[in-house]
């Protein structure tokens, strides 16, 4: 699957609410099966960086981690303070 | 315009090369229009980060931007060395 795939796949609801989100996706696409996996602590360094900017608690942050042969894919949801 | 459907524009190549890539977006989606937009900023952090990880010079690194009323999209697409 490519990942620009994966991001089609996605349902938007229906409902439109005027929040303050942050969505960040990081897709890795590796050439070789063997190669390693460092989306986990990318994502912990992401978090990090963002915490500079505005302020969030874990529970305002949902991971979606996806991974096939060749293509991980890291989503980070967060639903910022209004 | 929902952050979601813009990802499902995208349109993929029909190539498929089996290359080592990563690819981030990061997108913002403000309740209020005079919110600070502090995707700029963001995204040199971000490049650190991932150099932690991988070698990348900047020519290996496209960035687009994108922006309308209420949501603001950052993305950075790394092919990586193989």
């Amino acid at each position: 699957m490519r990942f620009l795939d994966y991001f089609r796949s996605k349902k938007t609801s229906s409902a439109s609410v005027a929040k303050e989100r942050l969505q960040i996706i990081v897709a890795h696409e590796r050439g070789r099966r063997d190669q390693p996996d460092y989306l986990p602590q990318l994502q912990q360094e992401l978090l990090a960086v963002i915490r500079k900017y505005v302020q969030i608690s874990d529970d305002m942050v949902q991971v979606e981690v996806d991974r096939n042969d060749n293509c991980s894919i890291l989503e980070l949801n967060v639903t910022l303070p209004e």
